[in-house]
């Protein structure tokens, strides 16, 4: 079940924006990103916008969340207008009367929205590419509580049915009842759709559970995560069924130990890439480069996936606080496949691994 | 359970979408959008592009896919090509060579993708906003027979369980079992996450089911779909629990009401608006017009809101093929709500419901 999680605060995240904004010289803001918006207002609803400038912040939204978004910015200083589009657009433009500059996530907002915008306001509109998702990155306490709540849930949905899966259930079936144990221990919902894949399935990375029932022999990969008053987990574990051929383990010892390697890699300071080829490096020494075809992991938060990224061209920093994956995998087409995934706090001296069910394959 | 459903063709949509690029005098269409994707290609995954010109349709996806890829589109005249995104930008860079115009779905690319784009080609990137989703308005009748099968899992997910109500569950118990019931009724996934609104809840036309207990005289909304081979279905129904007040009634028999003037007024021809104004004036007479804060409906498809949008604004004329809904509510904060959904088909004559569990709202 679900730990009390302590409140989250809103008002100095949006201080480390106006910051931000300060350094990018811009006077105002605007998004309406749901990530950004819940990330710095609380409010969860489907539509809304975000202004911010320096003296105020207006969160607007339509009459389906006028009372939701009063009651979910009520410990903040946001102040709420309901209305139409119409009334919204005007508002903004009230708004930013004298103001020079209003900035956008211009890779989270459509490129038709941008020049609608530009149009209708005599402010400048210009492009700041991940203004909020940056300062998203290193996780505040709050935030790790959530996520280490959710990687718990699905920790133990596992435990608890794991041993299911020598009755042969259809992957389908096995999903499912994955699904519905994570709700049955407080998950308020997925982080994605369950992947079950077994036998040749699990030589497709994204594989969606089918009704192949699984059988003796088979690789079954198992990628799941719980979602926690908004914030995600990430776990993937590979099981072998009963007796199974040299390959397979030859694939499940290969990626397993590259993913301790990739794990072993995680601490402040380090450049993302160099936990990538740790891992990569690994499976090239044993022939297997060519079947690693996606990157090694991700940022994990309100969003499943998100900044930093993992991968061989992430040049990117790693810092105290950030929440990553480690996900190595080695597909063979027609045959099976491994990955092996945590997700993993970075810490001041090395790195924790929020989810924690055990890695031993045999069922 | 899910009928035997007729192939998806895609050929004749790309020649359709080449016909509209003829008419907007553009050579080439890029898109990343997923519903476009899908609709264009077959492919699924969660990471491509599709580059359309005059002679060749190619999709560009990274090694996660490659198998998926290949499998999505045998039965078109696609080439697949696979390869990390710098080398997919080479590949489109090449295929543009001495190409004059390139279109982009303005509404469904980020800026920041518009921007890289237009620095990286010598072609002309030009915004046609809505391109592809125009197509997607009138459905194919393979595309009815999945949103038909979709409405008939939640129908008869709903029909199973609807006297649970009386046995006082959660909100979170009920929308759990719905779910459950719509999986074990051949649905591949949920269209939304299920709202089962009671009492007070009632009154946020988008909550989220709590751990509220549902009690005698409430009003309990429930909003759900299902997902059927990529396609959605869409319903809400209303419920009060025993003796209610009359209030509760009132509310009841409006929206009813207006839902079935709404549906009366769908026909080939008509101005969206209309619609619109059919549900508003009759709660309008009531003195309910404050009361209803949203638009009458959407489109469904393979997007659960799509267009055409069903509002006081909207000017679109509705077709034959298409399929919206038409969802009237009225909320009193505090005091409660009642929505009433369906998925309606619009024919050559006039309409014809998708959705059809019964309206009687007594628990």
């Amino acid at each position: 079940m679900i730990p009390d999680l302590p409140p989250i605060e809103h008002d100095h995240r949006l201080a480390r924006l106006r910051a931000s904004m300060k350094s990018l010289l811009v006077d105002s803001f605007i998004t309406s990103d749901s990530a950004s918006l819940r990330w710095l207002s609380g409010f969860t609803g489907s539509a809304g916008k975000l202004l911010v400038n320096d003296a105020a912040t207006y969160l607007l939204t339509d009459g389906r969340y006028a009372e939701q978004a009063e009651k979910q910015t009520q410990s903040t200083q946001i102040e709420v207008f309901v209305g139409g589009l119409d009334h919204q657009k005007d508002l903004i433009a009230d708004h930013l009367q004298g103001i020079s500059t209003v900035a956008l996530e211009a890779d989270r907002v459509t490129w038709l929205e941008a020049e609608e915008l530009r149009e209708s306001l005599s402010s400048q509109v210009v492009s700041t590419p991940g203004i909020v998702s940056e300062l998203r990155r290193s996780k505040e306490s709050a935030e790790i509580v959530r996520i280490e709540a959710a990687a718990s849930v699905a920790d133990c949905a596992l435990s608890e049915l794991r041993s299911e899966l020598g009755n042969k259930p259809t992957e389908i079936e096995f999903a499912r009842a994955l699904d519905q144990a994570m709700y049955d221990g407080g998950a308020e919902g997925l982080s994605f759709e369950t992947i079950c894949a077994s036998g040749p399935n699990a030589a497709l990375p994204h594989a969606r559970p089918s009704t192949r029932v699984i059988k003796s022999g088979d690789l079954v990969i198992l990628d799941f995560g719980a979602l926690v008053d908004g914030y995600h987990s990430d776990m993937t574990r590979t099981f072998v069924i009963g007796e199974s051929d040299e390959q397979s383990w030859a694939m499940l010892n290969a990626v397993t130990d590259a993913q301790e390697l990739g794990y072993q890699a995680l601490q402040p300071g380090v450049e993302a890439s160099e936990v990538d080829a740790a891992c990569r490096s690994h499976l090239a020494n044993l022939g297997l480069a060519d079947h690693f075809v996606h990157g090694t992991g991700h940022g994990v938060g309100l969003e499943i996936h998100e900044a930093p990224w993992i991968n061989a061209l992430s040049e990117t920093i790693l810092e105290e606080g950030q929440v990553v994956t480690v996900e190595p995998g080695v597909y063979r087409p027609g045959f099976g496949g491994v990955r092996v995934e945590d997700t993993v706090l970075i810490t001041a001296t090395g790195a924790r691994r929020l989810t924690s069910a055990p890695k031993d394959p045999l069922i």
